[in-house]
Formats: structure tokens, sequence, C-alpha cells
């Protein structure tokens, strides 16, 4: 995805590591067309469509805290309170989307060199940061609980990473959430090396079974940590606001990071969120329907899935999130199956942008569910396991020639 | 104004660098106070106390392109345009606030030890992220028609910096206004050592005698370039919105980089300006309704301080822009007499923190003209010319004793 430069400027040797988010790409080639897209992690906007903004008082047009508004901070820290994380306004940071969060993560942290430890797969646009900050990133896999804490304390030791981030509840994009047993597992070892802990938590509140165990920052008893948050997929994404949460004594270094970056985030949509979340029951009701209606999505799309890929591919069926990750049963060049898909109207996500470049990287394929409406995902799941077929068949047609 | 860091985790070197804004940590301890405050640089709040924000369509709520909504960027591409630069939509980036657009050329520009070229004084908020990205930096002093152009060119001989960051319309701090020649000069001499101009260009619509020249890079014929503007002198800083324009074959780093950030800038309030910035007579008569009010609070500040400065300092009367810059006749501890003022509810921005470390600071005072209602400023400058008398006679009669 990396386009050579040409410019005669000099310009700083992370720009080596630059990439574009291929969701992105994909997105902005299908923006202006009629299209079944599973390719985004785009919220549906049929539960807003009837929504008025609240009224903006005059007060939000000046300048204001580069920390956030109180108001806002507070409603954010008391939620996270509830979920066993020592949070008050005083260490909750208001950044421009959980993605800003990790932009300032990165600057803290990451020099060219330091070592870094995610999951494998893990979230596209954190692996875009992280590798412009010229980390050297390690993998750890995902199994159905979550990544093996023997297996971390092991890398632990052998990379002395001062960080590892995680997306340990429904994950973007495999789907999975760690068991509770895992989490204080992991969260001892982090405790046992010192090591921080980055959490990127945006899809907690969308849970279809039971509710995700709390989060592994809450199980921390020494080492330090960054909680990230986000708005986006519960109530505007629009609005581009998400939170960080982390350990006191980090708090300062990043708020002047955050303010470096952008003075402050946008005073509008902070009035709006704090008007939209101040009545916690009202915002309880807003969250059910929502999980209503996105597992009436997601249990569309298994019947989808079901109808269409059971020779094809195995999954697991996501308790939370937006997303369905599919192994293929056989290797196919799957960018081959994207232009063939984006021709018949069907945009999906190739798995390899979610692994580093280093890691086994299987042949997987990111389902969205929230966007396409129940109507349209079989058509779509169709064409995209024509698709698949199609390929996998003149590949072993290749195969028994050779 | 670092704060030492007490935390466990390890930190990238950079944040051994990292400053606060000395403008906004004064904003922040005068926050709930009445104050007459000299020392930010905020519109005038009363400007749009009747303003009731256009509504907003629910296509506003959804994740957008990261380069920004393309009614605005056209908007802002045709502005450019009139100004002599070669803008389109397909090379302006909305950005976060002309703040971020600095963070992202840093991004794309420096590393440890990268030189760059700044005036003296400079912006202390790019200052901050010129420093935190780890450059170093070289500084040239600002007469009354801008850098010297012979200066410019031994300099970039000397540390064949990659880039130069100018601020060269009604200069924050310095109210400095460039020359049309001297822009001329000046552009003549990057181009001949092909080095990156980058221009921030936020207080241009608001002068008090003429419009100014051209911007630098307007005058480029082959060194790349990039130009930063904002509409939070002349809209609603609240909405921290901004935009960058730039040499093409830069647009696509800068692009990616702002994904990398924070995906894109906040859409409500991009459809928010792109309504008010619409229709270009309502825009123009705004502007003018603008300027003539600042000019009227310029004119009580300068009567305010001939009435109690004229023995302690000199300045240049500002021709545009919301600065007035003092030369003290005499040093002293401005931060003691910023203690002393604060205390009488009076604050105002020392100069040192517009200066990088290495260069001459002289004994200077930055006081703003917009915030401050007529009436306070007389009260406010007495009291200011006050403390700095004071500490003057002190020192004056230390001096004699030793």
């Amino acid at each position: 995805m990396k386009t050579p430069s040409t410019t005669s400027a000099r310009l700083a040797g992370r720009i080596k590591h630059l990439t574009g988010s291929v969701a992105r790409d994909i997105l902005s080639r299908t923006q202006d067309k009629e299209i079944i897209s599973f390719a985004g992690g785009l919220p549906d906007a049929t539960l807003w469509q009837d929504l008025k903004l609240p009224e903006v008082p005059p007060a939000a047009y000046q300048y204001g805290p580069s920390e956030g508004e109180h108001s806002l901070r507070s409603i954010l820290a008391e939620r996270n309170n509830s979920l066993g994380l020592p949070a008050t306004p005083e260490n909750t940071l208001i950044t421009s989307g959980s993605q800003q969060g990790i932009d300032l993560a990165a600057k803290l942290l990451l020099e060219p060199g330091t070592p870094l430890i995610l999951e494998a797969p893990s979230y596209l646009a954190a692996i875009q940061v992280f590798s412009l900050f010229e980390a050297e990133l390690h993998t750890l896999a995902v199994d159905t609980d979550g990544i093996c804490p023997q297996a971390l304390d092991r890398l632990l030791t052998e990379t002395q990473a001062p960080a590892v981030y995680l997306n340990p509840t429904f994950q973007n994009p495999s789907g999975k959430c760690y068991s509770l047993e895992r989490r204080q597992q992991i969260a001892a070892v982090l405790d046992q090396h010192g090591t921080l802990l980055m959490e990127d938590d945006p899809y907690r509140d969308i849970y279809y079974d039971e509710a995700p165990p709390a989060p592994i920052a809450s199980f921390l008893k020494s080492a330090p940590w960054i909680y990230f948050a986000s708005v986006s997929k519960t109530l505007i994404p629009g609005l581009r606001l998400g939170s960080l949460t982390c350990s006191p004594e980090l708090y300062d270094d990043l708020l002047k990071l955050k303010q470096a970056s952008d003075l402050h985030s946008n005073r509008p949509a902070q009035f709006i969120a704090a008007s939209m979340l101040a009545d916690e029951a009202e915002r309880a009701e807003r969250i059910e329907g929502l999980c209503q209606h996105y597992r009436q999505k997601r249990d569309s799309m298994q019947q989808a899935l079901a109808q269409h890929f059971t020779d094809l591919a195995t999954w697991e069926i996501p308790s939370g999130g937006m997303f369905f990750w599919l192994d293929l049963e056989q290797s196919i060049d799957l960018y081959a199956a994207l232009e063939k898909t984006l021709e018949k109207g069907v945009a999906f996500m190739p798995g390899s942008p979610f692994f580093t470049e280093k890691c086994d990287q299987g042949c997987s394929i990111r389902i969205n569910f929230s966007l396409v409406s129940p109507k349209s995902m079989d058509k779509g799941i169709k064409i995209l396991s024509d698709a698949v077929r199609d390929l996998q068949q003149a590949s072993t047609c290749v195969e028994s020639i050779a």
C-alpha cells in the first residue's frame, strides 16, 4: 500500500514505514457507489436517522482545556470506575477518537527499535501507528481465550518489551473475548515484569450473550497502564471522540502530548456527548437497543455464512463486537478475490493487514456485520463465496496440472 | 515547565524534551477566576454570543474520509487559490486545527537531530512540537520586514536544514508582517536550496490597514511547501478546524499521517464550517466586521500602553493579528512579575517561551488585545506596568547597593 515518494523534500526515516489503512482505501474506492460493504467497521446509520443533536451552548465555541470538558471526563471516569478501573476525571483525557489515544501512547513510549508486543491478528490502525514510530513488533497468537500468559511471560523475558498492546474484548478483527481467568493471569505476568499495558476496549458495550469480564487493567496491582475507550461504536462516530484513562503518573505527559497534537478536541462534540450520556438509565436503554439490533444482524450473518461458507472456511460465532473472522481451508490470493467482488459490488477485508510483516498470516477474511442490511447480507456473502470458490478451484486446477 | 516523570514505565527519549505550553498553564490557573487576561490568543466571545450553529445533517454522524469533507476542502482551496497558491481540493487536507498540521509536518520531516530553521521569536506551540520530535533548532532574528534573506541563505548553507518554519503574517508573538519584497527574496533563497517551507498563516484575514502581501509559498517556483490555515481566529475556535495545503507530491504521505493520527476530524464541525463559509459575500462582510471590532481594541490597547509603558518599553503598533510585543528597556524576572500581576487578577505572557533555548531571548512581553474588553484594558495594563516598574526599581536598587 506504500506509494514511493517522489518529492525532493528530505523526509524523516519513519516515513518509509508509513502505510495507509487498507480498510480506508477500500472505503474510498467504494464511497460513491452502491456497494454491499463488509469491509469497514461502521455502525449502522439507520440507528440515528431520526436523531437530532442536542443544542450546543455558545460557551463551547471558545478554545477549551486540553484535557477536555470536566463534565464529560466525569461521566467517562464514573463509567470506567464501574468496570473496576481506578478512574477519576483527573486521570481521564478526552481524545479525538481512541485512534488519537494510540498515537499519544506511541509518542510516549516508542522510539526506533523499541520492542512492543501485540496480538496476531491485531487492530490494523494500531499496527500502522506502531510501525510509523518504528517499534520492533513481536506478536503472540490469540486462541479462543486470548493470548497465552506463559507465552507472554517468555516473550517479555526475551524481548524486554516496555509495553504490550491488547484488544481483549470482542477483538478487532478476530471477535475473540478473553476469559476472566486469562485476564487475571495476564495482569499477573505484566505486574511481575512491570510492563505497561495499553488496553484498547471500544467494543465492550456491544455484547450478545453475557457482559464481558472486567478490563485486564482492572486486575493490575503495580504495572503502569493506559486504557482506551471510544464513543464511536455506541454513540456517533462522526464526533471523533474517545478517551484514555491511565496510571496517574503518566497523565501529565499524555496531557502535554495531547496539547502538542491539536490543543484540544472539538468542544461542541464534547458538550453533545456529555448531554447524551448524562442520564445513565437512558444510556443503558440505548445500548440495550443497540445490542438487540446488532444481535439480529449477527444472527443473519451467521445464517448467510452457514449457507455459503461451510465448505470453504471455519469460524467462531462472535459473542460481541462487529466482526466475523473466517479462516479459509485453502489459501488463495485474497486481493484477487477482492478485485472480483468489487466488480460485483461487494467489499470485504483480507486478513493480512491485521498481521505484522514477520508473523504467520494464514489466509483469513474479516467480515463486518454492523453496516449491511440483513437482506443484502445473503446476496453479498454469496458473491464473496463464489469468488473464493472460483479462485480455490483455479488454484487446485493449476496444482493438478503441475 | 517540565515535571520530572516518576513512572516505572520506560518512556521514549523524546519525552525529555516534552514541555507544556506556558500560555495554557496560565490559562488553566486562571480558568475559574475573574481575571483580565492578556496571556492567551483567544478571540472575543462577544462576537458569537448570539450565534446559533447551523443544523447538522445525520449524514455527518457516520465515519468520514480522512482528507475531510469535499465541500469544505473546495471552499478552502478556492480561498488559497485567490491568494496565489496552486491549491485544489486534491492537495487540501482538513486538520484538527492548524496545530495538528504542525504535528503532521513534524512526523513527515523530523527525526532526532534534523536541523530546522525558525524565526526568533516563533510560535511557542510549534517550538513545543519540533522540540518533541528532537529537531536541532536554529533561529533567525525578525526585523521590521521579516527575517533577512541573506542570513537565511548562509544558515541554510551552514546547517543543510531540510525545512524552514515561518509565520510571516502578523506573526505570533511579534505581530510583524513580512514585506512583499522580503517574501519574494525568501522564496528565491528557498528555491535555490530546495528547502521545504512550512508557512503558518492563521492571522492573514485580521488586518487593520491594508491587506497583507501574498503568502511566501505563492512565490516558490520549485521548493516543496506546506501551508497551514485555520478557522479558529475568524470563525469558531472550539470547532478545532484547520487545513493544510501542500506540494502535491507530499499530500499522500500527509494524508496517511492524518489517518494514523485520528482517522479524520470531527464531521459536524466540517459541515458547520462549510455552511458558514459557503457564501463568499457573507464571509467577507463577517471578516470586515471582525477587523473593525479588533481594530478598535488594538487602538484602545495602544492608548493604554502609551499611557503606562512609554518609559518602560518599546513596541511597534501591529497592523494585524492579535498581539503587541513589548521590548523592556531593562531586564527583569518576568515570572516574578507574573506572580505579582496574577495576585491582582492580571495575566500576561513572558516572552521567553517564544524562543528556543539557545538563542538570545531579550526581555519581552506578549500582550493579547482580542479578548479583554476596552474598559478593562487600561486597568490591567496599569497593574502590569506597576509590577514591571516595581521590579525594575528593586533591581536598580540592588545594583546601586552592589
